[in-house]
């Protein structure tokens, strides 16, 4: 059923007990809305759930949303779920940090101003200055800030203010080449995303393109996962790779990871900007998009 | 949650309008079922409406899965809902029929004796008698039924016998290479399978691989459908490929074909007897396996 | 063995004769060329044999390459070898033709600025004036020459101007929309590709993802080839692919499709510029990257 | 150029000097040897040379393929050559090597008795006896070899013996969970493959599925290597991987890992039987099929 009526994202997870599903669904439907899309999961190892559900107001009741989200926490706090109901429209606001690479972030620009990814991007941080006229081409302001072992600490409180003036949802790391500090990345846990350019947990740390090379592999990859204070540890959210051979030298093989980890990246941001990504320990439930 | 309970799946689909999911997932909840996975769909362009749940009967009550059946036909009703709760442990049996190619008959029989498929092969039926011996050695009463312009009826009949009499469920053409009539395609509509070996629509009809090599294609692949009276148009389940090149002539072809051709009936028959499989009109929807 | 000395390409192509790989082979060991990597391919069906040496010229003789050419020009003719000697740093001149589509052309842009590709970009021609700013800011003359019914020839002999007089030695149909008269495709017979956003040869012609909406396919791609005047069936070059379902409309489609045109028609030309690429009648020999 | 006289593969690798490609390809010339397909590879990092030349024998001299070895090794020995010329068309030898798990075998002995790979299996070896009835069927000798920390050295002295007696050319480790001394990995090097279940060098060792699972990755695959002296260390030859999602258990991964791991294999042997594979240090270099 097609509507006008704006979307909206219900999320949770919970223990799994019996009426987690119907917590959810039967609400809605006493809400009079209607739901276009609904996943759930239930992880028969941890006894956790999972559920999605993409639904339209279609009830006559101006109240709105608000009243709504008063009315299912409620509901939501006898199974102790996390939840959140979001607008399905609302763009993700991405602060992205670079370093001197630009194929992800000039990926991410691309879908940012055709409109392919769902997303704004208040502003990019680097610590380098070369990248500043793709942000100036889009208009977007590039913040440079150097980073260094004694300027980490002021460095970072920075990034953090930053990510708090723009109303940012989600940090992303795209190929920012820096290891945040651990408070950083557990202030931002489940809300920064790393492209890591192998297949982890293969080849983690510095140079793995390098280090696929001397192992003589045939597939190269690259992972978009959670930052978290274990280095290239993080939940991991999508992984994408390419076939190589013998013929591939380090630099081929950098070439040809571009590709790769701009598309990764791209998937992760669109599976989280779209709701469908949960974070469950140290890995992740994601949604296959509909 | 997990329990030694016995599974079933319920699939439904009706026209999309508001109450359709709670209609299954309340219903659910008062029976006391626990959902261990759900999926849903809504087509925006047809209005039309499918959903699948997996449940675990947890209640103490005994009169057990009849009376939930009887109790949800009411409900169904109201919504005009084509429905189906099936048992998920139950397989799915098969009435293989063959001609003398033997890779996906091979593979079938492979994933039916390790159960890697939970199905059953009460039978096979070939118009050749070349591949008896593989029935035979998996104990499986093998049907020589030869087939011409004149005997089509007669041998159509007795493939029709067989599927009632040994209470098969879906009829897999697996390279039968034999067109079944219009009669016997609309009479087995939405219970039969066949694999072609091209990315249909590309390459119906004979000799596909000889037809990819004349256009010099740089992919090739195969196609399990759903058997239609329009030749190699049914609706398609499930779809795999290869990529090839200058280097591969239709003999090559064929040969790489096997694999994907085995693989790709077998990623079908696996998503329908998980009941993750819906007719509708010329496509179909299926839910992503969990 | 590497060296700072210069490489270049010699590609031909002849009737299969024993002595054809000696031809080049052994010329090039007395001219005292060094053969960094070397493949043929024998096409057993039609007779006909293709080789690509790309070598080194290590000896002290100063004549160079021209004398080179001049030395391998009377053997070849002796096998009636179609041949080319490139220089394998020089970077292949595209002429883009676009539409009001960018992603093609952004990609382009993205390999071209980067050096992923090795190309230069003299000029874009489009029929609307919609992407003038992309060949702006990246200083690319910028022809907008629009075209109907009545302007076909004019527009064309425009085109065909510019591609002389940018000396280019290839017209990239980045989603160009038009389709080009008879005798401009047989006058740029083996130097224009175009990219065509299906697996062809499935879904000619116009609205391919629509297609392939209406057929449920479960698999959309795109292919590069060169430009013949029966629409979308020229040679095959490269093709691409994205698994899809029953939640994707026309609209997820095409912007799934953005991704894989642009790197399937990246792919097609890097095989190009690297002189990989034959036409062998309707169907080309495209040697594996090295 | 197509006949009916016999093909035989020249393969050889030495040191990158000018005139190692002449060296073989003249030679062929000079025998009247018509070359059918010919790749060659300049590692320039490590400054080694590789050619691969499938050729037929045209001339009318008698003397036959043994005039043509001795002919050659002469003009081998000159640059160092290690090289081989083999006959194309026999069937490699393979000595195979299993545990309780039959899918990598059933796979291998399918393509066996189909001729889809050129191979001959004299012996199937087991440490037990479940898969005997597998080799019976196929009526190959199939012996049963059990082994532990005392009697290593006599068991694997069996399999040498066994290796020899049955003229197998090389050994294949289809699923046989069993680590191999070091003193045979060493005797066995360049002759023995094994599958592992992971892409490596991510997850080596026991149980990778459990251990990808644990990871929560979204790819699982299989590798194909030469067996060497360090655990799941030697030169990859193939690698394959399937997607996968948080719905998969450790046992779904197992089920899934199935089809990749057979692939994977035959793609490794169907390589080594058409020579196209090289031992080079910790790498492989295998030429892409043709």
């Amino acid at each position: 059923m097609e509507t006008d009526k704006k979307q909206y994202i219900l999320t949770a997870q919970c223990k799994s007990v019996i009426g987690t599903v119907d917590a959810v669904t039967h609400f809605l439907f006493e809400q009079q809305c209607y739901i276009n899309e609904l996943q759930s999961f239930d992880d028969s190892i941890t006894g956790q759930f999972f559920i999605r559900a993409a639904f339209t107001m279609t009830g006559t009741d101006e109240t709105g949303i608000e009243a709504l989200r008063d009315a299912f926490a409620a509901r939501a706090e006898h199974f102790g779920m996390q939840w959140e109901v979001a607008d399905a429209t609302a763009p993700t606001r991405l602060l992205v940090l670079v370093s001197k690479f630009d194929h992800c972030l000039n990926d991410l620009l691309y879908r940012y101003r055709t409109g392919d990814l769902n997303i704004e991007i208040p502003a990019i941080i680097s610590n380098h200055p070369d990248l500043a006229h793709l942000a100036e081409s889009h208009k977007i302001p590039y913040f440079h800030l150097p980073v260094n072992k004694e300027n980490r600490p002021e460095q970072e409180a920075r990034i953090r203010d930053l990510f708090q003036i723009t109303q940012s949802d989600l940090m992303i790391l795209a190929r920012y080449m820096q290891v945040l500090s651990s408070g950083m990345c557990e202030e931002f846990s489940g809300r920064a995303i790393n492209i890591h350019h192998s297949l982890l947990p293969g080849f983690k740390g510095a140079r793995p393109y390098h280090q696929a090379f001397d192992k003589g592999v045939k597939l190269v990859g690259a992972t978009a996962h959670f930052v978290t204070s274990d280095l290239d540890e993080g939940p991991i959210i999508a992984q994408g790779l390419e076939t190589v051979d013998h013929t591939h030298t380090p630099e081929k093989l950098i070439a040809k990871g571009r590709d790769i980890e701009s598309l990764t990246l791209a998937r992760a941001i669109r599976a989280y900007s779209q709701r469908r990504v949960f974070m469950h320990g140290s890995k992740t439930v994601v949604f296959p998009e509909g």
